[in-house]
């Protein structure tokens, strides 16, 4: 088994060459392209790891799946989904204009930028640092890893870039399908988005999302089962930006990906997987994890249609 | 086993009175809003049908799901996906704006109407006569019905009512983005659309995909697997217009609905469904079907998230 | 006088070279994209020639103009943009997206192509032919040239390339925008597209509409003083596609480009003027013609604002 | 023709009751909706008013034709035209979704309030407050009104629910359109739109406009003839929102709206023209100050067309 993981690792190294380290924060930019690794934990605990799995980086889109089943504990399902659609969209992640032509006053899902600013603005707390602190201990919880932290260049990197946001969430504001303080909404979506991980990190919150909500580890249940396939089956149709579709046809795993370069896997019923390569396509994917992951799916038969 | 399907019908049939039936087409409109009827069959070939599960009804979308295969079995995948995408879109099913608005040379994906003309260009065959006939062998082969036919009255209220498929139509020739002759191919697509059936007809071919490929009942492989995952993956992210999202996240069943009433479903591994209610709702789905189908993955455990 | 306007044609010849002939069409790109030429009629009936005013060229685009003015004398103002609207806009002259974005039932304004598809259906007639004839008549008359005629060899071309033209037909057809048989309105507005003439033909349209509606040369009221007004109006906000702001900014003279080279103004009670330099900006407006009557706007004082 | 005035006004006092004063902002559905007056003044500094002439009311977006014309002052035709188009647009006025389905780097035009805070950020100033300053000196001077002040209530209220205008400017930082400080530009717009005038305030600023940049009162040239020419067809193109097509059709005279009920109009070598009368019609223009310009316009022949 630890073969496979490495033979995979190995053989998929060559894609990192194909793609590009995200540049537009500069501290993305300062990554390793060819950097790759791999670590996936089943739902009996047992971990696989290869590559370059203890390589930090930041969460960035991936941290959107961690605030929706916060913000669903927080507010139940039924609050959430009246102010955040669950419907994919061919639009891109930072997308503006279907809010105003489509008069939408819910932005199309919680994976796009509109509907995670939205999300975030849900989280329970009392002020923003609250919040980022609540979000902050649900992830210390899900990554069962207690110095999880939040990478404060990065924060501020994407706090001074962070104009179209701006212009999403004041746009939301406008129309009233969002409450609360846009400055401090922003604080804990860029705060989430730059919490610091690594590869067994996301893979144990696959693992989590892959057993139902129940911890693999302690068998402690932190979230319902209910959720959890919420959350799986958004990842699948709107995991991967614009290239979801793409990705579930092929590869046939709930996934979600960031441009820090990681993608969170989670197979139901069997293995959380997180894969970790700076050197991302055109989509903003990782270039190299997508093959790591497509050749994962053949050789453990993982595709879920 | 039996006791569940009735009760599900039963239980179901007061949703028929909060839909209406499709009125577009004056040959749909004819049908008995209140109709109901379920028919399933899992991939050993055990058969289990409750209410109006006889009743006659026309494809209309579902045709999709089968020129989609026998697209991809006449071209092969990679060139099908050379003519149009794999993304699910918050466009409506007869959207024409993102064409021009994002200069789409290809459309979103085989489930929304600019997509299944253009696979309808890609059925092989001399004279759209030819393709016809082949679309209608192919559809008996998978329902294991040798009296599968086109209505003819409905096939006429399709040309008659066609300019918004005219005008997708010759919108993707002027792009360059579909080749042939319109009329032509409209007819194919006109004809697929009336094919009639009943629910246990879809059930069959639910039952193949669900098979992986391999038809139950004669263990004979018709379909690869991979075209069958990559249906089945089409159907969960577009398979229910802009509704296939909530669909996923609630039921999680690979399903392709129609305007006729009919939902065609695929269990993975387990059964193929077929639903028939043609009392839809605001999106043009069958608003009692998707109940059925609701408590009937609750109740074995269907979803495959 | 004439030594200005040949002076102007001299001094404008360079910028021939900038442009490129229209493509899209063969017969079009046969044009001699060097050629420039300019007649200008004032409403005393004076004439004033220069360049290649006598080579012949199609109206294209041009035509929309008479086909404006003659449905209003058909149907009436409030019928005609109880059809078609008034505004202009920022998309191109060939768009379709807005029509389904906004739900746009009438188009834009009678300028873009979906807005003169519509006005050729307004055309009286009881065929496609007679109504051909009954343009082709007025046009005789606005241009005192019994000899204008249909281009066959332009006309069929239109028709073998008007795939864009019939989506937008069978659009607004789908919508309810528009009456009739598509076919045979598409064959109103192909034909008249095809009108051949020379830049003393269209300096007399202009100049019967500078002299709000009275032939110069015959003193005969063809056309009311508010046809004329509505007319040129929408010449300032319409007729350069989406350079007319620009246009109208730095020349001020209502006018109306075709993809034949040809540019019609009116200045009102001054002169009509006809413009023919084949070699189009990316635009497809005339990129000497441009020059051309920037030069005599100011040369002349020309401009209304 | 005192009495001309008087006699629109009393006859055009009816169709206030067909509208409805503006409710976004507090302080504007505070207006009378009864009120109507107009004033005149022509190129030789003759002056006509009627009815409500001296009531005050706030600019809104009539200020956008202020800040164009100080902004090609300040920084050059070519500079202002490099940041903002020139072109009408049939998006509504606070739009933004052309900006990102266009990639539109320049807004449409400076009337939209996407090219209007463009155009705030281009006035010349070391501060908001030095900009707001100069604003209001220029307006002073085209006003011949040392008392122009800006109204604070108002101020405060457009700052408060100028969140859609927020979303606009943050989006075009966020595509490098503009530079600055979004607070501080918007502070500028704001403010500008807040300024309070009369119906004789704005009659003067046409007949600058209309009598090419020399003020009618002291013969001193203030504009360019050029800076007057282009804001004048600009007026024609964009001047009354999504009407500006129909009013130029029907009146034919420059204007320019604000939701604050006036209308400034020039015409141009005769006359300035000043209208009030809050109750708006559904595209934002005063219903019943339409009606006082086309009865005007017709009985002082005062379209250009």
């Amino acid at each position: 088994m630890d073969t496979i993981f490495s033979n995979i690792i190995e053989d998929s190294r060559k894609y990192t060459s194909l793609g590009n380290v995200a540049s537009y924060i500069p501290e993305l930019s300062k990554a390793n392209p060819h950097d790759l690794g791999i670590c996936a934990i089943d739902v009996n605990g047992n971990e696989y790891c290869a590559g370059d799995f203890d390589k930090k980086f930041t969460l960035q889109s991936i941290s959107k799946v961690i605030t929706l089943m916060l913000a669903i504990m927080d507010n139940g399902e039924q609050r959430v989904f009246s102010y955040v659609g669950a419907e994919p969209t061919g639009d891109s992640f930072n997308s503006i204009a279907s809010l105003e032509v489509k008069s939408l006053h819910k932005p199309y899902n919680p994976m796009i930028n509109a509907g995670a600013i939205l999300i975030s603005s849900l989280i329970k707390g009392n002020s923003a640092q609250e919040k980022i602190e609540r979000i902050l201990n649900f992830t210390k919880i899900l990554t069962d890893n207690e110095n999880i932290s939040i990478n404060k260049s990065t924060y501020l990197s994407e706090k001074e870039t962070g104009d179209r946001n701006r212009a999403l969430a004041y746009f939301m504001k406008s129309y009233n399908s969002m409450e609360g303080n846009v400055d401090e909404i922003l604080d804990v979506y860029f705060s989430h988005c730059s919490m610091e991980v690594t590869c067994r990190d996301i893979a144990k919150i696959g693992a989590v999302l892959a057993n139902d909500g129940v911890l693999p580890w302690s068998e402690k249940r932190i979230i319902s089962k209910e959720i959890c396939r919420i959350t799986k089956t958004i990842m699948v149709t709107c995991g991967l930006y614009d290239a979801s579709g793409e990705f579930a046809m092929h590869i046939g795993i709930p996934a979600k990906s960031g441009v820090g370069g990681g993608i969170l896997a989670a197979v139901p019923r069997k293995m959380g997987i997180g894969v970790y390569g700076p050197a991302l396509d055109a989509k903003g994917n990782s270039v190299a994890g997508i093959q790591v992951l497509q050749q994962l799916s053949e050789k453990l038969d993982l595709n879920i249609f």
